[in-house]
């Protein structure tokens, strides 16, 4: 059985600015979704060292895993690994099978400083692979450093997968509703005061000028949760 | 002036799922950019009392003003107002305005607990109103708690930004780079270096099979920003 529980932490200037609208937390939501693994926060901080250091300590504490998005690379807005380091009161060191792996590839006069910096980990941590880039990420303590672009960070987080949830995926299932939830709040109440087992969440919208809305129904147990929605259904088709 | 800083908390269990991608945390950071508030943190936690009440503490702790997003409404999963009354120590009241505007609306047969619901308030909050819901959002403490439907949200956000930020946007400026990161990273790290004043991001993609990205310069002065912007254009065509 991998890590019960999650969070996730974005790295990253550029969504705090809204220059560029968060897709990692949420692949990552719906990957652990569907592994079973239940995502207790995902928190979106600047690229700097000790914000990076404290909210990694404070997510760990919380979570059994926490996953990481950016902050990875060569250039002086990459502090990411520093921070992990920091968390865990490391240092950071050159991992010799990432140099090696360059020297291999690409010869001994590409391997710049600030190429060799992409080859840093926390000391201890095991590298993080994938396809897609030399530039590993790292894993330690129950925190794993991914990329941020994000079709890195989706091929990385495949490879780490396996560390979180149970492999069954949570079960959700949606009724559509035609009524303003002030008109079925209560008994929706009382459905979920008798079925503890499974969440029930209720998400109004507008339908053209009229007020509808989402019930959603998630649970581990496929049966439980299809015998709620019956129940919902029910309940649903007597507004009306 | 308004408030300097910033946080967002996004409350859904539906984000943290993985069944809807964020949006309003992603407005409210393009929003408090354009009048120059610094965005500390996002943070999307679940509908739960005391986690949502331990984050407001939290973000409120670190930044001047925060702005919650979603738990306002008539259902059992809405919790938002209770976990804002515990974070500030306060009991939830009925606010009489709003129940007043109700029963004159809708007429007082109309006014069943469920929806009276919708009226409480933490005692000594103010009413964010807007003209999209009866349904008010609530001001305490430098804590605005607004309501998760987008275009709710996005209403009430106009309603409150007056109180954050000095009204001037921060100033961005991108340049397109044909390189990979490795390429420049030196003598982007000492321009950042040079220049404290603003903020230098890099953020690598593949252009096809070749690696590209965009340099992003950020600060409060157009002057600074696009003298800035002068030099990392001389430092990418050295690079061709």
């Amino acid at each position: 059985m991998g890590h019960a529980t999650a969070a996730v932490l974005v790295i990253g200037d550029e969504i705090l600015s809204g220059r560029t609208r968060d897709a990692n937390a949420h692949l990552a939501a719906q990957r652990l979704f569907a592994r079973g693994c239940k995502l207790l926060e995902i928190a979106i901080v600047p690229d700097e060292v000790d914000v990076i250091a404290a909210s990694i300590r404070r997510l760990r504490a919380r979570a059994d895993g926490v996953i990481t998005s950016g902050g990875i690379g060569p250039t002086h807005d990459d502090v990411t690994m520093q921070a992990l380091a920091e968390a865990f009161g490391v240092p950071l060191v050159e991992h010799a099978e990432t140099i090696a792996r360059m020297r291999a590839h690409y010869g001994e006069g590409w391997l710049t400083p600030a190429r060799r910096r992409m080859a840093r980990l926390p000391k201890g941590a095991q590298p993080i692979l994938c396809a897609r880039t030399f530039i590993p990420g790292a894993a330690i303590g129950g925190v794993y450093a991914l990329a941020g672009v994000p079709e890195i960070f989706a091929s990385q987080l495949e490879a780490i997968l396996s560390e979180f949830g149970g492999g069954a995926s949570f079960v959700r299932e949606e009724i559509e509703v035609q009524a303003p939830e002030s008109a079925f709040a209560e008994a929706l109440a009382a459905l979920q005061a008798r079925h503890p087992e499974v969440k029930i969440g209720s998400y109004p919208r507008r339908c053209g000028a009229r007020p509808c809305g989402s019930i959603v129904i998630t649970g581990e147990d496929p049966e439980q949760v299809a015998r709620v929605r019956a129940e919902i259904e029910k309940m649903v088709q007597s507004l009306a």
